[in-house]
Parts: C-alpha cells; structure tokens; sequence
C-alpha cells in the first residue's frame, strides 16, 4: 500500500514540477532571465517554433534563438500560460499541452502585438530532474493592434 | 495514519483531475475536438451560457450548442483560464469557480472579439471518474476591438 | 518513510493552498468581495502597488486600498494569473512569483485599460493557516486600448 501511496505522489510531485518548467520558461523569456530560461531544456532538446522565427535544437540552438532572434525581436514580452493537460507515458516521460496569450512589443513597431498559440511538449526526468526535450508552437494569430501602446504606468 | 494519508492524495488527485476538465473544456472547444470536449460533461449536465447564446442540457444539447451555436457563430477562439479555486462537498463533489479571457473571431465580423468572463462549476466522481454536471457562463465583457485581426504568422 | 510520505504531502497541500490565496486575490477583487479578498492577507501585510497607486500596510491599509483608492479607480476588472512558482524557505515559509493580465475599465475612461504586471510574493503558514505576508507588483504595462469597450453582450 506504501508504495502505491509512494507512486501516486511522485505523479503529483512530477506535475507540480513540469508545471514549473512551463512557468519558468514565461518568467525566463519575459523577464530575460537566460539561466533560468536555459534550465527548463535538456542539451539534446527541440524548439520548434516555426514561421516567422525557425527551428532550433540542443542548447546553442535555445541561446541562438534567444539571443540571435527573439530577444532582439521583441522589446518587452508577457506570456501568460493555461489549460496545461500533462499525459505520462512512463514514471520519467511526460507529453503535455497548453495555451498561451502572449502581448508584446515588436522592436519595429509601436504598436502592441498579440500572439494567441499553443505548446505541445515533451517532458523527461533524468537522474531525477525534470526537462523539457521537445516543444512546438502552434501559433494560431500574431498581430499587431493598431494604435495601442505598451508603457508603464507614469510615476507623478 | 495511512488512511488519512490516503484521503488528502485523493483529494490532491481530484483536484487535479477536476483541473484536468477545465483546460479540456479549452482545448476541445478551440482545437475543435468534439471527442475531448463531450468527455469531460456528465449525460445529466446543465450548460447555462445564458444570453447571447442561451442555456442547455444533456449530451444533446452539448451537441446542439456545439454544432449548431458556437461553432458556427466563432470562426476561432482562445479561451485562457485562471484562478480556478475548488471546494469539495464530499470525496466526490466539488464546487469550482475560475475566470476566463476569450480572444476569437465570430464568423460575421473581421475584428477580433475579446470575451472576459466567469465559470461557476459542479462537479461529481461516479464509479471513480470526475466529469461536469454544471457548468454556469457568468459572461463580464464581450466586445469586438475595432481595428483589430486574428491571422496566422506570414511564412516566406 | 511514512514521514517522508507525509512531509512531501503537506508540501503538495501547501502549494495547492497558496495557489488559492493566489486565485481569491482576483476572485475578491474582480467580483468586489471584500471578506474573501481580506482573507488571503496576515494582518502585519505589506501590499508593494507602487506607481499610479501606491504601498499600503496591514489589513487597515488594505481596506484603504481597496475602498478609497482602487475600487472607486477601477469601474470593473478582470485579473488573469499565470505562471505561479512557488520555492519553499521552510514548511511554513514561501516565495511565490506569477503574472496577470488585466483587463479593466476606469472610471475616468471609456475604453479598455490592459495592465500586464507581475506579483513577487511572500507567505507564512501561522498556526496552521497560509496566508500573503507580502506581495509587490511590478507594472510592466499600462495602456489604454484606444476605441474599444467593456460592456455585456446585450440580450434580446
């Protein structure tokens, strides 16, 4: 009984921390946190975004992405995750699903951006880590809005 | 002791699993996945949209309101949800409340609709299963963002 | 082993509890219920608003707020949180950080306000109960949406 009691756990334990990597991956990329945002991915990973930004694999392929590409992209990023549904495959391999609005400013625009998409990944623990191996984006609109503005708020 | 133990991780699983329904209400709703989305509705449930779309019952009327309303009425649609707060009745039923941003397209529009809105849920596990048994549409906001689109990124 | 068992439950409970103090802050304020919002805060707490609002301390500051600054300011709102990490310093003792979107109508205006900020927080476990001993919001937007609304869908 102890140890389906102890396996049970470890799913919810497991779940808790690749909800973690989902998270982190918003805080690292929104708040330009490379460290925390390298973590999340195994050195053999997959980042599929695709169109309009590419592909890109293991970690010099995330720090291209990252500093080649996005980062100089957008001037200022917030990714808000939901509705993740994590599916186990086996005690140390996970798929999961989630979606993301994501309001941002492009650094060749003023207007604010919208992105609407939705992350499909793969999960795996090694040595008792959880990482992400693989993730897709789905992006279902990215536009701009027209005459809208991202600023903080002005300080008297 | 084990049997307490065993009490609280069911309750850490239902709650899970009672998230579980509520991101596939999103994903089986905007990914148009008829299968996922009647999966997580008891053949008893009460789906109170209310105006402007109405109220309706059963797995008929999940149907009917899928494939005869909302389908119809939204070319697309990203529904996002948060704060979803839990409280059980008993091991097996649970009161929910979370919120929602919406960004779609109804079909006779060009501009995109943005939807703020609330979910009051019941919930009940039958033969160890959790699905809805009502889910009440408390909408806040619904307003199209003149000027606006919803479109895929360009590919080269 | 059963200890263990035990001690990594509790750690699962506590991450679901301070996800709910997380979720009743919107829920509170959003829907102007100001028992439940009250609830989620120690009465030696710290509310960081900062710019255009303000720092408010205890639960007399908090009143203050909410009733001479932000409710008068905000003609209705809805607060989206995502992205919860929450890193333990004791079994009684959190950190927590998420993102929220808001999108809201102020008094002084007719179009939609959207706010994209994030929460660092602190919590405490006292005498068996979580609560928010600390919580600074760092504005990263601010804007008007220039021609658009928040208004009901109208019914027939």
């Amino acid at each position: 009984m102890t140890d389906e009691l102890a396996a049970k756990l470890d799913r919810l334990e497991s779940r808790g921390l690749i909800e973690d990597l989902v998270s982190n991956y918003c805080h690292g990329f929104d708040k330009r946190d490379y460290a925390r945002f390298l973590a999340i991915w195994w050195d053999d990973c997959v980042w599929k975004i695709g169109p309009p930004f590419g592909d890109f694999s293991g970690h010099e392929g995330i720090h291209q992405a990252i500093h080649d590409v996005l980062w100089p992209a957008w001037a200022q990023s917030q990714h808000v995750t939901s509705n993740l549904v994590v599916e186990f495959t086996s005690p140390d391999s996970a798929s999961g699903v989630c979606d993301v609005d994501c309001m941002g400013l492009l650094t060749d625009s003023t207007d604010a951006t919208f992105v609407g998409a939705t992350y499909r990944d793969r999960f795996e623990r090694r040595h008792g880590v959880w990482k992400i191996v693989e993730r897709e984006v789905v992006i279902h609109h990215f536009n701009g809005f027209p005459g809208t503005r991202l600023t903080k708020p002005e300080t008297e």
